[in-house]
């Protein structure tokens, strides 16, 4: 076991509070009083999850993104981000990125702490935010017979990255400036059986999903939108475009721009069945932590 | 202006929103429901918040007794905390500090995220709590007429740093397992006209209360209690002791450890008196962000 994966582990064994029973969503959720918190903490790292001599305002962008699209996964309505930031190059395009994006959310800043470093910079960032219906979806709650959908198409990311990474000028807002999905998510959370945001690749999170809720998922490839037809297996397997994924029960409307791309079954023998093909090892089916 | 404050400068402009107004106060005040939440987001970082070699399970004390200082200053009681961590050597005995600390003081681990990189380690730490007092104390309530206090003593985490850095052999605690003051913020919000953890040094934090209650402060030096009085100076104005410093009305009575250092006077031509001498600069109080 890898030396980050045996430090994940430890503080799992940490994480016993009954709010923390949604770390393994990237979420904690806390009663307090007549409200329900959702809170979550992610990190974005030089060279890992951005490009060297990437617009920082991009970077700020992202990393707010990806902390509102795990609230969004929990139809959680933002309350504001508390950010730790490490200093250095492009800090006035930071702070311009950051200003960009979390007026375009209506998200206040509360607060933070700035730090100098030398060697590989990161950003991490705290969202708050409240559960606008509970109990609040998680990834465990699946169920045999619903059907398995996503909102919006997979790949547009993996295109944006290749475009800044060639520089070939093509748009690449679909990688540097994600879109979370709030509106969807706030509008699914009363309906979803499940709910998580697609950020390591369809296939992986896919395969979470079923294991988290101890069924099979069956997902039919070709009913999946993609941005790129032709390297459709690449769209399932990227990572990054925060759409999100969710199960709904047999005849319930959906009031959001999804799109139906499996069905749960009972666990067979396999977590994840695409096109029928049943896949054991998540090896390979998207971005795993080193 | 160097580029961290310009970009602190930055980052205020951004926090507009009325839960931020503490932000100088290194706390968010967050009404939510019944409730009133307390957030911050506190970063130690290698070098500079930790000595070279130190025992990451000191480490992993402070970082999470800084944050929870924040919140003793709010008379907040702690709900749990989300950890941002980079990954490095001693990361074990990191866990194990944790564990230790946040069983110490009952608090859970909710959340976090981990990355991996080279160079200057961080971690950054986001604590959140639910207030017990409304109006929630801040820093910039002094009175003219109240009294000027301090809980416990100051200089000891100096003599900590001094023991560590020299090797000898002397007991460390005070600088690598501070104490935040939980139990005697929550005795005290309903009390304190203004309230503030002395994290940079009891004269430059002192300073930081007059200017923000636009009044002056009077210290006799002689009535604070040191840790080391042949350096009484010394023990004044360096930080990392986590007191807490409150002023208090006449008459109040003061159901805590703690010592009355001077008093709240109308605005003089400086904010600080420091045995009847003005203090109108405050370089050289104590630990200013470069």
């Amino acid at each position: 076991m890898s030396r980050e994966a045996t430090f994940i582990d430890s503080l799992r064994a940490l994480a016993t509070h009954p709010a923390a029973r949604n770390l393994e969503d990237d979420c904690a959720v806390l009663e307090l009083g007549s409200e329900t918190l959702v809170l979550t903490h992610d990190m974005l790292v030089a060279g890992t999850h951005y490009l060297p001599g990437a617009d920082m305002a991009d970077v700020a962008w992202k990393l707010v993104a990806t902390n509102l699209s795990d609230l969004a996964a929990k139809g959680a309505q933002p309350l504001g981000v508390l950010l730790g930031h490490m200093l250095g190059a492009g800090d006035e395009r930071f702070v311009a990125g950051l200003a960009e994006v979390l007026a375009h959310y209506n998200v206040p800043l509360l607060g933070g702490d700035t730090a100098s470093g030398t060697g590989t910079r990161s950003h991490g960032l705290t969202a708050l935010g409240r559960a606008t219906h509970t109990p609040v979806p998680s990834r465990g709650g699946a169920q045999v017979g619903d059907g398995v959908w996503l909102t919006g198409q997979v790949g547009a990311a993996m295109l944006g990255f290749e475009a800044l990474r060639d520089a070939t000028g093509a748009d690449h807002a679909a990688y540097s400036r994600p879109t979370p999905r709030l509106v969807e998510g706030q509008a699914l959370a009363p309906l979803a059986s499940a709910m998580m945001d697609v950020s390591d690749g369809l296939l992986l999170d896919a395969f979470r999903m079923a294991q988290a809720s101890q069924v099979s998922l069956a997902i039919d490839i070709a009913s999946v939108p993609v941005a790129d037809p032709a390297r459709r297996m690449a769209c399932l397997t990227w990572g990054d475009d925060y759409e999100l994924l969710f199960t709904l029960p047999p005849g319930c409307k959906v009031g959001v721009n999804a799109t139906r791309i499996g069905t749960v079954e009972p666990r067979g023998f396999a977590p994840l069945f695409v096109d029928g093909e049943p896949v054991t090892n998540p090896q390979g089916l998207g971005y795993t932590h080193k």
